[in-house]
């Protein structure tokens, strides 16, 4: 479970503890559409978020990285909480064995939380050049840079339609690129967004890669201990770059210098994103997640195109198209999988 | 056989008799090599020779509808050749069961010859208003269409991937189909291509169907035979057009009006297809047909580039993967019986 979700998500995710849903414990239809809701919900927010507290330049009044680290905190304090609940229901005679890590071990996470902070940084800055439409379609590089990683660093082989899926989602990726354009909106850079994207999804998967190949060697630890100690990294190694790079603006005007009310709403929408995905994990699962992903990615095409003057064109149209049948692709022998088809089923 | 064939080429295919090199005999690989280049060439030729035929304002000086009568007498003549032969080897008590068609049955041919004389009046109507690339990746809606009829009229169901095949065909043609185009080269429409494509594409696959159902009452009956009937018939409805529609012209100045050089290319680049076909039925198969399509399609594209100053745009690239993806989808099963693969073989 825990090797699948790192594949799809942007995010370092806690998990809950708690059975699966749809093995021992029947949650209610409602429940289950409720939080469906609120997986798209949040995902299609995200953006649109980012996007609201743009100024016209494609700037932003609050610096990225005390975003990062404020994000990075309320995580650390949500999975601390869910960490100490997990102590406490223990076998106290096993309870050390959650938390086992030496100082020397715990460095390894060192690694992972620069690539994440790098990875969770680089977001605010390729929305700098896009838009929430954009965002979602170049998003979906991510199923491109983690199938093209694991491939190569842990020798992870792909069928040939998931391969055919990744070349079709990069077709899809650059034909809403246009190079070309003529009159591109102030501060929107289509092409820069999109690479800035593809290294944020490099970062992020690398960092997934990196924590898998760590968490085999550490594997009684509990993931929410581990969750914050890679939080706390992530906290000093951002508050280190911070300084670095802004300390006059800071020590003058204090780290929530620009923040008004259109960052706290990215913090929120960022903050419950992270903290929300646990929720989402435990009930939903992760085909249905991703699938809830190209949902969120219709959503924020409609809502850019109403609130941030986006153009909704024919061929974004078809890009969309290609992205979710791309999608379906590559997921499709999970799919068929979990919900025990066969290939001579699948005929209409 | 038959049945996969008329699904795949908007041609009425001549098949000609003796075992499939794959199974019986082998045939050389340099052999082999110079049909599929054959495939290859004739195909990509065709949209070529009739572009080059065309006038600046997208008419041609020819009447299209005598070319059609030219094309088919020349497969007439070819397909009474090698019916003659097939009567000389067949056992002489047998012989009569070949050509056994009465009058009134074979009245069942007038309507796919009327169907397939209009699907082949519309490829010079529909190449008036495209380019050669155009012409190629529009002609891939023929799966499309085939796909919708097959299920409509014969009930014949297809895999997920197909269908979702069909779709990305679909966006596929609509990306390269620039509706809003400020400026269009003279004489050239892409979308009235299109849907006149689409229209060569739904009458050419009604045609192919109503010959198979009409083919299962009279299955003892020589193919050739049938396809000799098939296009007297042919040649009988277009004359009655010619003369209802262009009798002054023909009449002043003969059926032959207009034909010059760049007319008998036409002539001779349609004849050499329709001829040719059945040869790369015999050495080839079906699915490498497809595929040699496919890779046409690609060659046409460069040489329109070249010589018919087509924009080569990054959307058009994105099209041609799109379109190449989806007709390996569209395939692949037959592709993996064909060769015996396994979904388990093909991970990479």
């Amino acid at each position: 479970m825990k090797k699948r979700m790192d594949d799809d998500t942007e995010e370092k995710t806690i998990i809950l503890p708690g059975p699966k849903i749809t093995k021992e414990n029947e949650v209610s239809f409602i429940k289950y559409c409720i939080i469906l809701s609120l997986a798209i919900g949040i995902k299609s927010w995200q953006p649109l978020a980012i996007a609201g507290s743009k100024r016209p330049d494609g700037t932003y009044s609050w610096n990225k990285t005390t975003m990062v680290i404020l994000v990075e905190f309320s995580k650390l304090v949500f999975c601390a909480i869910v960490f100490s609940f997990q102590y406490m229901s223990t076998d106290p005679r096993k309870r050390h064995l959650l938390h086992n890590l030496s100082f020397n071990q715990s460095l390894h996470f060192l690694i992972p939380a620069v690539l994440y902070g790098a990875s969770n940084t680089l977001v605010y800055i390729g929305m700098s050049y896009i838009n929430p439409a954009l965002f979602h379609v170049f998003g979906n590089t991510r199923i491109l840079t983690a199938g093209i990683l694991y491939r190569i660093m842990m020798g992870r082989k792909q069928s040939d339609l998931q391969w055919l899926a990744l070349l079709l989602l990069t077709a899809g990726a650059i034909m809403v690129t246009p190079l070309s354009e003529s009159t591109p909106k102030e501060g929107e850079d289509n092409f820069l967004g999109l690479i800035i994207l593809i290294l944020m999804c490099l970062c992020s998967t690398s960092s997934s890669i990196y924590t898998e190949i760590n968490y085999k060697k550490t594997q009684e630890l509990s993931i929410f201990y581990q969750n914050c100690v890679l939080y706390v990294y992530g906290i000093i190694v951002n508050l280190i770059w911070l300084l670095f790079t802004d300390s006059q603006t800071v020590s003058g005007q204090g780290i929530f210098y620009g923040f008004d009310r259109s960052a706290f709403i990215v913090l929120l929408a960022q903050s419950s994103m992270g903290v929300s995905l646990s929720f989402i994990f435990k009930y939903l699962d992760n085909i249905v997640y991703v699938f809830s992903l190209t949902i969120s990615m219709f959503i924020s095409a409609v809502f850019s195109y109403f609130f941030f003057e986006f153009e909704f064109t024919l061929i974004f149209a078809c890009a969309l198209v290609v992205v979710t049948v791309s999608t379906y692709m590559y997921y499709r022998n999970k799919v068929f999988e979990k919900y025990s088809i066969q290939d001579k089923d699948a005929f209409f």
